[in-house]
């Protein structure tokens, strides 16, 4: 049979300003280029198992994961093949199907469909609706007191640390409170954090938290990280009867190939990066700053923003598409002739960007990028 | 904090023939090298996604997922994290906790894993003992009547194309026919075949076909191939309720990076190098014949084999181990000497390999080696 030309390359998301939020964390440095080198082939991480991947000692997986269970403060660490994964994992661990979780209005659309896929009922607190979509705690009380007095009971609450609609960074720290105080563990969704800020699992009140290492972690996807408390090892890290060493969430192994290995060699510069996540976020206001000074745009979600990605309105872009020979195309092309890629073509309404991991040259070159072409079509 | 030092390098088994059975499949052709190099970033191959990984079109992910049908002939093909995740995806729509599946003695420990993980029950089928292992077809039939006879309703059949054991290649075809006389669909787990050899679902009477990339497909792992037929396609590709789009089982996507487009560019590759499979199979039989002129040296399984993955005993390397200053470490060392790799350090009774794929001399030299090893302790 003959195949068809599936188009293997990427030279315009590899060479121009990607804003997409979704691939900023994941950019890998050189030493993970390297390692994905020496780790192409197959089970490459497999040669020297002795039966469970997170034990493997060449290369050091074992190592990497104490290592990892430090970084995030929890008891254990498990890589996963995503965030989802590892929410999968937890619900499918704890909840029965016809169980009850508590999750936030804000939450990815992958805890849904975890979810359902393990048959959970979801009930929802509410963000605060327009401009700010804010989760508060006091949603949270609120919902499980209304459930606790219906008589209902909860099986685990799933807060998102950082939402992928307006990046608004939650309270875990309180939500964790609440939970607890109404007998429930929580589960913390740091794919959007975990790599970008500092997560401590504990101070967080979080039972569970899992990350993203393709969205957040410079890895090479798909990858994720599982971090639990010692409470819960029995259950979520629960052993096969009949093969005494595998787990069987991770079905004995799960990260078998490259993936793990660019992890691992992004751990270093992940770490060293944190340290400068008070600047990105300060750079990002700045940039809001500048986005706001074009007419009629608004940063949606929490003001000043906590994290790198950034919802914007932006009517002034819709108005000069709908005059506009490419329509709502323009926008994308006239982007892409500065080589900044990662708004999606034809969308002018309204966009997420991050200029996560630029340099202040490059993150001043896309601010003012955005400025020049309203300047443009306004001149005209 | 500090990282330790995880030790990523892979310079022993990238530089030496490694005859691992797990690794022979798993090579990267230089295409797929490529592939992996743009796709390194995060979630690189999501950046022209309109909601589904398997519609994505830049990469060309849907073409390829119909390139991936036709090659095994199922009517719908996914690519998911590896076998097992397949093999779990396909128990959990099919079956509810407490059902009883019927699986061969010969199963991968994965498929036990996955099938506790569904709360299952397994039912197995003996193979025909020493020397041989062989799966019977008569003994699914006796197996499934005698539940019958016991009121036991069976959800599913699997059976393991090619055990990881003893390389045993089974009558697919058949034991589909006696599943569907007894109603029951048949999963079909073809992580050693899938890419080595020729997969046709239909003809083989199998309902759902998983492989591995990672293992037999040219690919970076962790990526699996979850093929079925449409009667099943509602059931295992169910859609979430909230978002219509999203496959509940697929978690929304699965394989979001590298390894698809590992797999996607090693697929010509693949379609090509199975034209050679019986000459790899004539090899391997050649390399028994020569084993097996060595002392007490017996190849276990089916005779002569049909498989690349072969099983030796091999009391001749067992007793120099036992005169042996190095002990059971000197097979491995001798080995390492003539940069051959992959038979596990220590182990002398008995070991598994394949030397599938590589050239004719390379192969003639591995044969060689074993024999220059017994000669050299046999003389002395």
């Amino acid at each position: 049979m003959e195949c068809q030309d599936y188009g293997l390359t990427r030279d315009t998301e590899r060479k121009n300003l990607n804003l997409n939020p979704l691939q900023r964390g994941g950019v890998l440095p050189v030493a993970a280029r390297k390692a994905l080198y020496e780790f192409s082939d197959g089970y490459s991480v497999c040669d020297y198992c002795v039966g469970r991947l997170d034990e493997i000692s060449k290369p050091e997986i074992k190592g990497f994961l104490d290592d990892l269970a430090s970084f995030i403060n929890t008891d254990h660490a498990r890589t996963v093949h995503g965030a989802r994964e590892g929410k999968f994992a937890v619900m499918h661990a704890l909840c029965k199907p016809g169980d009850t979780i508590v999750i936030d209005g804000n939450a990815h659309y992958t805890t849904h469909v975890a979810a359902e896929r393990a048959g959970l009922n979801i009930v929802e607190v509410p963000n605060s609706e327009y401009p700010d979509y804010k989760i508060n705690p006091e949603g949270y009380k609120e919902v499980l007191d209304d459930l606790t007095d219906q008589g209902e009971e909860v099986s685990l609450v799933l807060l998102t640390h950082v939402d992928g609609n307006y990046g608004n960074l939650t309270d875990s720290s309180s939500i964790g409170k609440i939970a607890h105080n109404a007998g429930v563990p929580l589960l913390l969704n740091c794919a959007y954090s975990m790599g970008r800020l500092p997560i401590d699992a504990k101070a967080f009140n979080a039972d569970f938290v899992v990350g993203s290492g393709h969205k957040s972690m410079a890895a090479s996807g798909p990858i994720g990280v599982l971090g639990l408390k010692e409470e819960w090892a029995d259950i979520l890290l629960k052993k096969s009867k009949r093969h005494a060493v595998k787990e069987l969430e991770m079905l004995g192994c799960t990260s078998r190939g490259a993936p793990v290995a660019t992890l691992m060699a992004s751990l270093p510069f992940v770490i060293e990066r944190l340290k400068n996540w008070d600047n990105e976020v300060q750079d990002t206001r700045k940039f809001v700053d500048q986005m706001e000074k074009i007419e009629g745009v608004v940063q949606l979600g929490v003001k000043p923003t906590e994290h790198d990605l950034v919802r914007f309105e932006t009517p002034v872009f819709d108005e000069i598409a709908s005059k506009h020979p490419r329509r709502g195309f323009f926008l994308y092309e006239e982007l892409k002739k500065r080589n900044i890629v990662g708004i999606k073509r034809g969308q002018t309404k309204w966009f997420k960007c991050s200029i996560y991991g630029f340099s202040k040259e490059q993150k001043d070159y896309i601010g003012e990028s955005f400025i020049e072409i309203v300047n443009k079509y306004h001149e005209m």
